[in-house]
């Protein structure tokens, strides 16, 4: 999307559906503004709080051995390996690593993906710690119009950790998946003359239907994140954009807006539309390592991030099929590893992450735009790396 | 558009054209990107400039006599004649007064409409005094692809001054008019399936036909400002909301990003897609009465500067048949007054103003969203208002 115009080959646009295919992703997770509504993340109109540098030349040569493989590699040749578009890690608040790739710049914002879950279960788990969620209640007791829905008995405990029992299938592949429904729904283009479905995210939610009971087992289903955000919403009278500004993204001493695409009634996509900076969801996670205390305020209850880092069961979330997540759980939209640095990580397809190894003192965020949505795909050139960082930071902290 | 979700009869889109009639505008002005894809017009990372305050109590009260009324009114009242949506006035780079009415607030982006075009007019005002742009020179030698329509043989002078020789009607009311095919091909939803006309701005301007001969009246012609913003971004190398944001933005200080919304092949539209902040377009007019210069830099040439200043040729302008502004010109897409205080104006439908008046010192920038489109209906209670703010301050500078 280079020239005025760009070659007639070379137009990405959001109607053809092309956007999302690789490699035109690469150029549209760093500009999904430019191909649908978004509705902003205000930082505010005060000075940024700028982050402090202590770079290190030790990383790139970190050796670590991807997950199934004999050979080891270097933490720079994951970079490629992972279709790195940014990566930036903090130790103890300063940034010690920080590179840019493709065409994403550090004045720039990139698609999170379902890294917007664990934003918005931050949010939950907040409203929680300060008592203005009851995770006990039913959803339907704060969002009626979803009483019809599976949703209706749910706990909000229960979406908080997807632990619902929905008819709702994310496999892409398959053209009947629900995933196309809801996706239609939230679509903010005008619909075909010919379509009946429901016209918004909030329409779409109120037609999930049951599978399986509610509390048995980990499903992760991005409609849960999407419950949530009308959770969120219905309590405190704010649409999570607005919310997530108030009070999170001005507090945070943020160096640029955020933002979220939205359906066409307005209503942002929980699940998944976030677009931020590299460096304000460093912030973000800095905020998560200094137990929600950052930039003289404390953010999020601490009792928020202690049920975030606390982590979900592990024997429900074993029966979700994630096999190079053993041992992991899944609490307040967070995946929690419980290695042995207590590191918890948010992910989004394409290679998004948030990772925090609070032992390590360490925060790493990176944008991606891989081949593959899944991050099992990324996963074996990731997690040992990130784990091989923490390692090396731990035992020199310079 | 308040509530999760609104009321079904509250609920403001984009696909129904309702969002650009009154009084669902009101909202829409303040909310174009939540409407439509757009592009970033950075500020840059760093911090805000901040704008010093000395607020005055004496110009609520200050009166003046719309146009062809017998009856005077108050400065105050004003406001609400003319559905002002937010409004500031600096005084020697301070802020004097300063509202905000219905939605929009100070941090929020309000539709600049037209005003767009003077932003665009600036740019090409300073290409021109850098040497990168002869006023003197065909569009076609330029932009080649422009040849064969009416800009072709156009100078790049006429089209900044438009005096260009256009078969192009703005008559809104006309379904057949020429700017209802414009509007259709930059709109960046699909195209219907019967569509067969241009699919993006610079497609459409290449169909423009002449009507009458290059420099002999002032037409005001959108479609001139989408040329000027195809020849920028020709001689720079860079979308105009690109080098807008690198020689303009980041230099100003600025406390928000601004956006500008942008066709199917990410083309910014440079007639009337620009959506800023308040104080952010104050600081663009402190810039310009400062010759160019602010915080600390000459962000455009002074002779630039100089050029809107001058004015176009008065009698073109008489041509124009503008009947309130008798007397005025037009000179790089700025509307230029030749009053006592040789102020000169950006002006955008439904109310949008910048307000330069050199002499007192003064710039006002107002957003509003007028029942009406036509600045006619609003410059009876607009201008005589600002000379008067302009004697005022000159009189009485405290």
């Amino acid at each position: 999307m280079v020239g005025a115009p760009p070659p007639a080959d070379k137009i990405i646009r959001f109607d053809d559906g092309s956007y999302f295919t690789f490699p035109q992703l690469r150029w549209s997770v760093s500009h999904f503004r430019q191909l649908m509504p978004t509705v902003e993340v205000a930082r505010g109109l005060g000075a940024p709080q700028p982050l402090q540098r202590a770079l290190r030349k030790d990383i790139d040569s970190l050796r670590f051995t991807p997950l199934g493989s004999k050979d080891s590699m270097t933490w720079e040749q994951s970079l490629g390996a992972n279709y790195t578009d940014g990566i930036v890690v903090l130790h103890r608040g300063r940034i010690v690593y920080e590179r840019y790739f493709g065409v994403l710049k550090d004045s720039g914002q990139h698609g999170a993906m379902s890294v917007t879950k664990s934003v918005m279960g931050t949010l939950g788990a907040a409203l929680v710690a300060e008592g203005k969620l009851d995770p006990n209640k039913k959803v339907a007791e704060y969002v009626p119009e979803l009483a019809k829905s599976a949703f209706g008995d749910a706990t909000v405990r229960q979406v908080l950790d997807m632990t619902t029992g929905l008819k709702f299938s994310e496999e892409y592949a398959d053209p009947k998946a629900e995933v196309w429904q809801h996706a239609a729904a939230g679509n903010p283009l005008p619909k075909p003359k010919d379509y009946t479905g429901p016209r918004s995210y909030f329409e779409y939610l109120q037609t999930v239907q049951h599978q399986g009971r509610h509390g048995e087992a980990f499903g992760y289903r991005t409609v849960n994140a999407d419950v949530l955000g009308w959770l969120i919403a219905r309590v405190t009278g704010q649409n999570v954009n607005e919310y997530l500004s108030e009070h999170v993204w001005r507090k945070l001493g943020a160096e640029q807006d955020a933002y979220m695409s939205d359906d066409s009634t307005g209503t942002p996509f929980a699940g998944g539309g976030l677009s931020a900076g590299l460096r304000d969801l460093a912030r973000f996670g800095e905020m998560l390592r200094n137990d929600g205390r950052y930039n003289g305020q404390q953010i999020i209850p601490k009792a928020a991030v202690a049920d975030i880092r606390r982590g979900g069961d592990k024997q429900l979330f074993a029966k979700g099929g994630y096999d190079l997540l053993k041992g992991w759980s899944y609490r307040d939209m967070w995946w929690v590893t419980h290695n042995d640095h207590c590191a918890y990580m948010a992910r989004g397809v394409y290679g998004q992450r948030i990772y925090v190894d609070p032992k390590a003192e360490m925060v790493i965020v990176r944008f991606a735009s891989t081949p593959t949505a899944a991050n099992a795909a990324n996963d074996p050139t990731t997690t040992p790396a990130f784990e091989a960082l923490g390692k090396l930071l731990l035992a020199k902290p310079k």
